[in-house]
Formats: structure tokens, sequence, C-alpha cells
């Protein structure tokens, strides 16, 4: 199977959207290119600074970044981190996939305090056993994942945090049909709501879908509702956006092209917002806000997020996954907002699941 | 069974410890309790300041937090969170186990800027499948879990994080001994290491467990050192201390002999080390480092331990369980101390496995 034009399309996007943000932060994003050969230690060069029109050069072969927010190993039932954890001892012990990536990140920025947009394409020679007791026409296949995983954490509490992924795993065996799906989405994680912003993120993911017909916004919403959801405080991450995963009907065409309109409608749905809140003043009350849930983040992609659990537990490059957390986080027993305050607001009217469009 | 005299002994221990930190801290904790009856939604009575002196007072039956660190109901494969949320997730299908706890916590004070001491008491009436796969003899018995749970992050970063935990098991069935075990342990986690800290904390545990034979605490500390370690960063959570789980052998009294005394030495571990060192004078390098630093206690518990993930997993009081969680936390991308700086100190010569006594 030729991958080359999923790569080239990958590894153009994370260009296109660091250079747009890059242009939001008025300054340049690092870029640390990594490379983890077959069998060997993982090769990391220094990070530098780009020119903002900087290519990212794809690296050789050979390193285990996940594109999280899902494994492209991840068992096929939904919720079900238990399987998910055993899939991750048996993919160590069968060794560390090899591979590469390039992360783009800023830290301390104007408008961005932390963030990452990160390239990765990771290969192995078998597909672990335990990843495939759900698919046993995958059992034994070399495999390639690759994909383009982005979260950008504002400074400004009045800008929400926002997540962006798109993937592609392919399962390869001579004489066989190769074995592939993709997946992917973007989700919005507000600190202080506005309907104005929340709904012109959810009609940004529905125009993005629209071409694919109908039925499909729905059915990513709804599964994006799902999926970014902390069980453990019975509350939702953010607003919520689209996710999709295991996207194989119709043709590869078809399904390419539909991860490619994911992606490429991700900075129309949140870079305006950025720019309409940025300037918003704020004082220390908010910061705290922003700090304390910012936990709630924190929380979600240690505890549930499989793509992270997956990358970390599979010997992935720990710094590259973790590009996904805040930078100051705070956390306080048992807060609650005094009602009726734009805190509060954040719970009872953007958090509980909404038909934003 | 009489477990009365092992309840009696973890109330009684969470009112010494919480007396003597707040004779350091020279003010009072805070005193939440909270029931969760069979079958019913939590009923959380609202904090309020306790007397100094004020004796913790056993809440009814029924709730369901959990004794971090360690899972009364986790496997016995060690380091296998696979299976353990395997299990999470089966016990979750039948049914929130009922019970109540004590809260006594600090936020903001002066030596302790955040730590808990919790008690909890978790029962259910039929031990989930999941959890006696390795124990068929568990199968069906009804069971109870209590402990006392401690985490303490004080504000100044020459003073240690530190970690205790005493926990007992029981499994019952009509006509058939009783299935108990008792755990335990305490640990360090120092941002700036003092040797004469380390040696004197190892000495502690060392003789917590001194009258129970001289193979106890190499084996418990070995176990410690196991047990608290990133495997995503490969390091060391701290210094270690001694851990211990599924202690039934040589009789219940010599066992539960054993767990009081761990209980018993803590405060004489840890609280010398907070008088010498909570007046050293600090500033924001030093706090600054502390809280990236604290950023790995967050990973660790969230992504390794299994009394946190089976408490957040399966139904636990979240706000009590996550009391583990320092105040204000920092990530930042690929950060390494200077090498020869006092923090590169940390991990040069303090998180590398050592004999310190």
């Amino acid at each position: 199977m030729d991958i080359a034009p999923v790569r080239d399309y990958f590894t153009g996007l994370q260009d296109r959207i660091v250079g747009e943000l890059e242009g939001i932060e008025g300054a340049p994003f690092l870029r640390d290119a990594w490379d983890r050969p077959r069998g060997g230690q993982q090769d990391k060069l220094p990070p530098v600074p780009s020119p903002t029109t900087g290519v990212a050069k794809p690296v050789g072969s050979g390193g285990a970044e996940q594109c999280s927010a899902n494994s492209p190993l991840h068992p096929r039932d939904e919720g079900d981190t238990g399987s998910l954890r055993s899939g991750l001892n048996a993919a160590t012990a069968s060794g560390r996939p090899s591979g590469g990536g390039i992360s783009r990140l800023i830290e301390d920025g104007k408008v961005f305090e932390r963030g990452g947009v990160n390239f990765s394409h990771v290969m192995g020679e078998q597909m672990p056993a335990s990843a495939t007791a759900h698919r046993p026409e995958l059992a034994g296949r070399r495999w390639q994942a690759m994909g383009v995983s982005l979260v950008m954490h504002p400074r400004n509490p009045y800008c929400p945090t926002s997540h962006m992924n798109v993937r592609f795993f392919v399962a390869e065996k001579e004489g066989e049909d190769a074995v592939w799906w993709f997946g992917g989405g973007m989700d919005l994680t507000p600190y202080y709501g506005f309907e104005q912003d929340a709904r012109h993120f959810h009609q940004a993911c529905k125009d993005a879908l629209a071409p694919f017909g109908p039925e499909v916004h729905p059915r990513y919403k709804q599964w994006c509702d799902d999926y970014f959801f902390l069980k453990h405080r019975n509350e939702a991450r953010g607003i919520g956006g689209i996710f999709f995963d295991d996207l194989n009907q119709q043709g590869f065409e078809r399904c390419f092209a539909l991860m490619q309109s994911v992606g490429n409608h991700f900075t129309a749905a949140y870079l305006p917002i950025i720019e309409r809140r940025c300037e918003i003043p704020y004082g220390e009350r908010e910061r705290d806000f922003q700090a304390y849930r910012r936990g709630r983040y924190v929380e979600f992609n240690l505890v549930w997020d499989r793509g992270t659990l997956f990358g970390l537990q599979s010997g992935g490059r720990t710094e590259s996954i973790l590009m996904s957390l805040p930078p100051i986080v705070k956390w306080r027993y048992d807060w609650r907002p005094e009602p009726g305050s734009d805190e509060a607001r954040l719970y009872t009217d953007f958090l509980p699941r909404r038909e934003w469009v």
C-alpha cells in the first residue's frame, strides 16, 4: 500500500497549522525532531526555533510516539481501558515499535501558554497478539501508524483549550489486502463559555463532515461527547466537537478525504475564537479558575485517554505525549463555583451535552 | 471475624497522626465525613474545622472511597495495570461498594500547602469475578476493606512530600474461614534531597519492621522501590521507603502488629524532617522546581497507582482519592536540570535506587 500521500498530507498539515498558529502568536514554535531506530535507543536532536516558514523535514524511519488521542492498536471495545492496559503490556513485551516524529511546540507564549503540534510515524514488524484479539486477521502483520496530534493551552482564561488529531493505521501481509483505517477529531474545552464560540466551533465541525453525508456529523458528535467524558467526575471534558475511529467504509479515497477535511477545518474552527477572546482583560480569579479546570484536563488525559495511556505504557516518547498537559495546574478539595457565577455557568450551560448547531 | 479492633486502630491512628500534623501546622485540619449507603447515592456532610483534639467519629456503614495506594481488590500480578483495569470495569458492573469514610485535610497551610489523612471502610456483598480470577476461593464472598491513607505536600520545597498507607481486607463466607490480608507502607518524595533526611526516614522504616525479623525490611524496601517507579520516565517517584501487600503469613496477630508498627512509625519517620527543613529560605527557583517535580507525582498517581485507578474507575469518592494530588503543578517540555546544580543532585544522588541504612 502506498502510504506516501497520507504521510505527505500529515506533514503538510502540521506545517500549515503551525504556520497559522505562529501568525497569531507572533513568534516561532520550537521544532524538535526525534527518531528511534528499530531496536535502538531514541536519538533526539536538540530543539531549535524554526523559521515561521520552515518546512518540517520527514525524519528517517525508525521511534514510538503516540498520536494521541487514540491508539492505532486500541482494542475495539470502547471504554474498556482494562483490556487496553493488558494490550499495552503485551505490546511492550513484544518490543518497542520503531519510528520517528517532529514535535512543534510553544511554551510561555503571549497567546499560547503551552501547546504542541506533533507528527509521528511509528511502525512494527508484528502486531502484538493483545491488539489482535478482536481482529484475528491482523495477527502477525507488520503495521504502521501515523498522525498529527495537537493540543493548545492559551494563556487567557477566556480562550478555550483545543485538541485536534488525525491518524492513519495500516497492517500488511504479503499476498493479502492491506487492513487500514483512519481516525481523528477535534474538540474544545472552554473555561469561560461563550455560546457564539460553541456554535462556531460545532458549525465548523459540521461543515467538515457535510460532504460525506448528513448522518456523519451527528454520529461523530455523539462519539466525541461519549469519549471525552470524565467518568469519575460524571462531567464532560469540554463542549465536545467530533471524534471518529475505525473509518474504512466506502473506500480508501472517501475515508482519506474525510479525514483530510477534518484536519483542514481545524484552524477555521479554532482560531477565530482565539482572535475574538485573546484580548479580554482578566485577573487572578479567572487565572485561578483556569488552573483549577486544567486539572480536569490532566485527569482525563492520564486516567482515561487511550492514546496517552498506550503511548506512556508502550514506551512512547514521553515528552511528546505529555505536551498535551497544561503549563500550570491547581487542585483544590471539593471546590464548587458560586451558584450563578460565570464559573458556575460553565457547569450548568456548557459542559452538559447540548446540540449546538 | 471480629474486625472492630482493626477499625479502632485505623480511626485512632488517623486521630493521632492528624493531631501531630496539626501541632506542626499550628492550625486545625478540616474534617469531612462521608457515607454511601448500600445502593444509594453518596451523602456527604459539609466540611467543618475540627478542634485539634477532636476524635473522628466512625460513620455509619454503607460508600466507596479507596484506601490508596493499593486496592484491596487488586490482581495479584504486580505491575499488570491491564488486568487491573479489566477488573475495575467488572467491579463497577457488579455495583458500587457501600461504605463511608472520614477525610481530614489541610489546604493553603503555613507548613502544609495541601494534604489529607483519609480513613475509609468500604464493603460489598459479593467479590466481583474479575477480582477473584487468581483467587477462586474468594468468589462470591462478601468483603470489607478499610484503611488509612495519607499524602502531605509541604509548602517549602526543601521539605519532602510523604505518603503513608495501612490497609486491611477480609472476605467471608458462612461456614468457612475468613480470607484476609494486610498491606501498607510509607515513602518519601524530596525535591531537594538531604542525605541526613533520607537516612533518617529509612532508619525509621527499618525500625518499624525490626521486631518481625531481619529479612522483612530489605524485602519491603525493594518492593517499595519497585512499586513507586514511573516506567514512562524510567525514574523513581522518590527515595522510597517500605511497601507490602498480601500479608497473611504467621497468623493474624503478627500481621496486625506489623501493620500497626508501620502506621505507628510514620510521624517519627517524617515529622523531624519537616521540623528541620521548614524554615529554610527559598525563592522562585525552588518553588518552580517543586511545581515541576510535583508533575511526576501526578503522573505516577494517575497513570500507575493501582489504588488511585481502582478508586476512580470503580466509583470511589473522587475528592478523597485525589487529595493525593499537589496544590500547584507545572509541566514543561523536556526540561532538564543544569548539571551539577542542586536540582540535578536529586536525579543523580537521590532518585537512583540506594541502600540508605
